[in-house]
């Protein structure tokens, strides 16, 4: 997908949130269990809930992987249903990534050309030769990690030059050469509303993924002042607070309701932006 | 595995040579395409081969999940074969992971648990809540990226504080107080034997993971005279070198070959330094 195809899903949803699968299997339903593939099965009725109130969806992949095979597959069974009922809605791989060359250009495949996700998540600390080879696929993206949501962010993201340049502001200034908002976004924690406003100084035009909204407690009013750009310019994530809004039967429908109301904040804030 | 192991089966094989499994598909011998599982064939025989010259086997996650659900399939059916056939051996997961603490937990399981590895690369970009969840499992490693072997590396890893310190050494310095020689190991780039003096300085006893000696270029008597330490305190890893060394039918006993070459100056190195 390329950016203006998501722009105008933005636009046609009133909506820049992304739902994010961290589908743990200890704590789905119950009722689930009884399924042949219950993360898959939680995972289907989540996303027949939600789709129509966010652009995108983000399958963590530890919570499948930890599964080994059958968890793998329940992630495909989860994309096929994606792709076949859902063809607008933007893949996110939260991998976090980034390996030599030679090995991020396989990492590359199993995201873009096997599992054919629109986007991935990559570490920046191997630097630029780790990143490139996720750059050559038209019409996908690297999220590169920038600033993240998680409080020991600031043990390495904060290490500060001698010119008072933060490591994340490095890591965001070297690799907007790399490639262009066609073929990079950044995660930025929602949870450093503040420093939104220096970041979309350095970027204006790129695309930040915001997590942290949700269980994290990210500020979605702040990060939309300070991250919208005239093309929107974010996609904002929650994922537990909505996947676990509820624990009985009517957990998807519970879903629905954190989903809608993160909407509705999100159409009113386009508004106010005039971007709708 | 604990390190009192590890060193007595380095004493026991006059060894340090990790081999890498970066088992491409595409690069295999032509005559093992017959086999349902050709990766895992070939992994096979170049195992029994290679087994009597190394301590460590390290697949590289890449290698597998670009083929999905068969790819991990045959990584399964290697790791298994190993643990029946070469108990000994330690076996180490190059998946680069990283992530938010209760995504990171999860990565743990997948592979100290569901995979039972010994140890897993580990990338530290988002601090010390991103690696303490691998550390809570007894006789397993992390192995810290500190500073890599490829080029870009570089761009982050030597970005410099205003009291002159690079970003790798801040990584080692906060990490090491994470947990001790039991628990964390570091990967350092043998291309940058010069650097690997001033880091033995900083962790004198912790296990370094130093991968390009092979195809990446580095050079083992270097490393070696700076990296060594009372109870070795390497693991020099090699992989196409060895895997590729063959590309027809005799490929297992020419990557037998390579690996007995740098198993014989292991040795030599090993008895200079009076490790064994």
């Amino acid at each position: 997908m390329n950016i203006d195809a998501l722009f105008a899903h933005i636009r046609s949803k009133k909506s820049f949130l992304c739902i994010g699968l961290d589908s743990d299997e200890e704590k789905i339903p119950q009722h689930l269990k009884k399924y042949q593939h219950p993360v898959y099965e939680f995972n289907k009725q989540v996303i027949d809930a939600t789709a129509a109130f966010c652009v995108a969806y983000k399958p963590n992949l530890a919570f499948y992987e930890c599964r080994g095979l059958f968890g793998l597959k329940e992630l495909e069974l989860t994309l096929s249903y994606l792709q076949e009922h859902y063809p607008d809605i933007f893949l996110i791989a939260d991998a976090k990534r980034g390996d030599i060359g030679n090995t991020s250009k396989m990492y590359a495949k199993t995201f873009f050309e096997y599992f054919n996700f629109d986007a991935v998540t990559v570490a920046p600390y191997m630097g630029a030769d780790s990143v490139k080879p996720f750059l050559e696929f038209k019409d996908k993206f690297v999220i590169l990690l920038a600033l993240t949501s998680n409080k020991s962010a600031v043990d390495f993201q904060y290490f500060t030059s001698k010119e008072n340049k933060a490591l994340f502001q490095e890591v965001i200034d070297r690799s907007k050469s790399w490639g262009d908002m066609d073929r990079i976004m950044y995660v930025v924690g929602a949870t450093k509303a503040a420093v939104l406003k220096k970041i979309r100084a350095q970027i204006p035009d790129h695309f930040l993924l915001i997590p942290g909204v949700g269980a994290q407690g990210g500020d979605l009013k702040a990060v939309s002042t300070y991250g919208l750009n005239r093309r929107c310019g974010l996609l904002v994530s929650a994922s537990r607070s909505i996947l676990f809004a509820g624990k009985g039967e009517d957990f998807a429908a519970k879903a629905a309701t954190e989903a809608e109301k993160l909407q509705q904040q999100m159409e009113i804030l386009l508004k106010e932006a005039a971007i709708i």
